[in-house]
């Protein structure tokens, strides 16, 4: 009893996407505990469909398919599925009204193609799709074997996976072992350095304890594998704890826990207000803290000072500054954060000025290298320097200085009274 | 005569990791002219390994491995390929004493482990790995069958598949054809109405244009096959400038160029400047202009005012009409553009008001109920109404807002005399 993932499109063969897909689903069976052991990627050709699913059912009892549901002639998966188990296909009315919904409330034109999406083999239940046009489906055209299939857009496939998928499968039988994970999260310390100080955790059975690096933020998964949720995180939380412990600031939270969602609660709890003013950053600060919801509860806004003029205009910097020391250095960081706060009249403010490349950078200030302001209510103002490097590029600089922005004011909300 | 991806390791079907190889390769295999079909991917199992070897050699005249070349015993790619074609595996000197000095020279201790990988079968050619300790091989068991063994590290994998592997396959006579693509780009037409208007284009043989569906934004893909990149770029603009044609505006640019790179070029051609005024967006379409490096020649900054308060103090927003009417309506897009545009001086600007969700919204202003105002030189505001549906995620309703306002603003541009 396995479970297949079947990914089709010839963008995939073609090198021009990344195959997402595969890896979400795959780690929903490792999670839900059915077994996985193949993965077969194959183009909008339905001979050679034919011959992944003669293959695949013949070792596997659940196929899991994405892609090729949508309106366009290259869009052949439904069909080429019941074609080879010689069933015709008939019109889900239902599905047709919702897709003509659809488009009417988005006040776009419905076209023939889009009526090929309510077809469906005869007996097969329809999966929804609430985010997009075209449903998948849940069919079991012979004892044993159950064909899911599903688009290729991953925010549609992963809610319909949730959304139906899963329920499916768990009242099915499946799930039965689960293996839950928590992902410890820190920021400011670097990937060999923890793993030197938690490495006695690494040889645990169960749960075990494996390092993830990513950009800028180191990840520790904690797995285990019990039959309920409730008694794998019985398992991980005294593990969790003790990691937290040893790690002390560096960790800054779990699983969807982010610096902005972090810092957000920090802000919330003590009922304090918090503006940038962005120049390098150009706006992904701001965009950062929203991405939130409920971040009004805190955020007031800011200012994106792209341009010097601005910083003068809106945040009271000195030409004269700007003049002799340049819009990347300390004391402007520091104006800036000082006349945001002021502007906004919000208890903290934030400033990031620098050098985001590839352009701009000379010896005496490189590519890379960025001030971040952060102003207390009482308007004292920590700066903080950061050097990237030079081999970093504009986008992972403009990232790590929003980051790292927020990892400080997460820091000293950490340290401070409320 | 096609080559077929296998790429074997259990992290893959744990979906640990995201399967980059298979991409590349494909990439590359697309690049050079070879026919490809079929991806796999198959754990640390033999039996396994030689069910999906019997499927690929059968319909696979080339078949690429990643994966399991490493010392630890999970590592049993080389010898499961030797078992399946009965031949034994020998030792080569040369990589032993290879491997032994790259251990000497990072001081790390070899393991009698590491002898493995110095094992080929009978007839193998190494494969060499100037990065990495593990080679791969270059065999042919059989005539008209090709195996190439690489290690899963990307780097490793591609720098091998660069320096060995292309110029070997270039010398077997593959690549003598090559496919090149454009990626055309649209925005502002739905991915079904596109394809009627462009429906003939579908059926031509070289080059092919082929439909993509991304989030908000169309996509069509012209590939040509020639003997080289310049003849099959000179097949392409034909059928690129037809399309471009039909599509008219719709069509925004090709490739790497985005809504913000075109916008940017626009501007900088006219030497004109924009400023924003983001509430919703939060600051991102401030992030999404300054991705574009140099986008200092023309974007000033701007205010994010998430606040109603700032939208008053920073932009001129009346408090009065705040009240009455709602930060999200008409009347309070058009301060917000004309504020920022007079506080900045800018010749143009954009400004995003809306209800992001998931809360806030309400049956008269629904959650996706978005206003975008664009102030042009002479004052004049246009104002434009989307609603992206209640069902839409947060994320997606701020990336299509700020896609959105790019895009009235280069369509504008495009309408308006320099």
């Amino acid at each position: 009893m396995s479970a297949e993932i079947i990914c089709v499109g010839t963008e995939l063969l073609l090198g021009d996407i990344l195959n997402s897909n595969a890896q979400y689903l795959a780690k929903e069976l490792a999670r839900l505990g059915i077994p996985h052991y193949y993965q077969s990627v194959v183009g909008d050709n339905p001979g050679r469909i034919h011959q992944v699913l003669e293959m695949a059912i013949a070792r596997s009892s659940i196929l899991i398919f994405t892609g090729g549901l949508g309106p366009t002639p290259d869009d052949l998966t439904t069909e080429t599925i019941a074609e080879f188990f010689h069933t015709p296909l008939i019109e889900h009315p239902e599905v047709l009204q919702d897709i003509t919904e659809k488009f009417a409330m988005r006040r776009r034109e419905m076209t023939p193609n889009n009526r090929k999406q309510a077809l469906l083999p005869q007996g097969a239940a329809v999966l929804p799709n609430p985010s997009g046009t075209a449903p998948g489906m849940i069919w079991q055209p012979k004892p044993d074997l159950t064909l899911l299939t599903f688009p290729g857009v991953p925010s549609e496939m992963r809610r319909m996976w949730q959304e139906t998928a899963v329920p499916f499968l768990q009242a099915q039988g499946w799930g039965k072992q689960i293996i839950h994970s928590r992902l410890l999260r820190f920021w400011g310390i670097g990937e060999s350095t923890l793993a030197t100080k938690v490495a006695d955790f690494f040889d645990s059975p169960n749960p075990t304890v494996a390092p993830y690096a990513s950009a800028g933020e180191v990840r520790l998964r904690v797995s285990a594998k019990a039959p309920s949720e409730g008694e794998a995180i019985r398992l991980i939380e005294p593990i969790a704890a003790q990691i937290q412990a040893i790690a002390g600031a560096d960790y800054f939270g779990h699983d969807e826990q982010t610096l902005a969602t972090v810092v957000g609660e920090l802000l919330r709890d003590r009922q304090q207000t918090l503006s940038v003013a962005e120049s390098c950053t150009g706006g992904g600060l701001g965009e950062m803290l929203t991405q939130v919801a409920g971040s009004s509860d805190y955020f007031q806004g800011g200012v994106i000072s792209y341009a010097n003029t601005v910083k003068t205009q809106l945040l009271g910097v000195s030409p004269e500054l700007l003049n002799q020391l340049g819009a990347v250095s300390e004391p402007v960081a520091k104006q800036m954060a000082l006349g945001v706060q002021k502007q906004l009249g919000s208890d903290w403010s934030l400033s990031i000025t620098g050098i985001a490349g590839p352009g701009g950078g000379s010896d005496h200030k490189p590519v890379g290298l960025v001030y971040i302001g952060l102003a207390a209510p009482n308007q004292t103002v920590d700066i903080f320097e950061y050097r990237f490097g030079q081999e970093r590029d504009r986008a992972t600089i403009r990232y790590m200085s929003a980051c790292n922005a927020l990892d400080r004011l997460r820091r000293k909300l950490l340290d401070s009274p409320s």
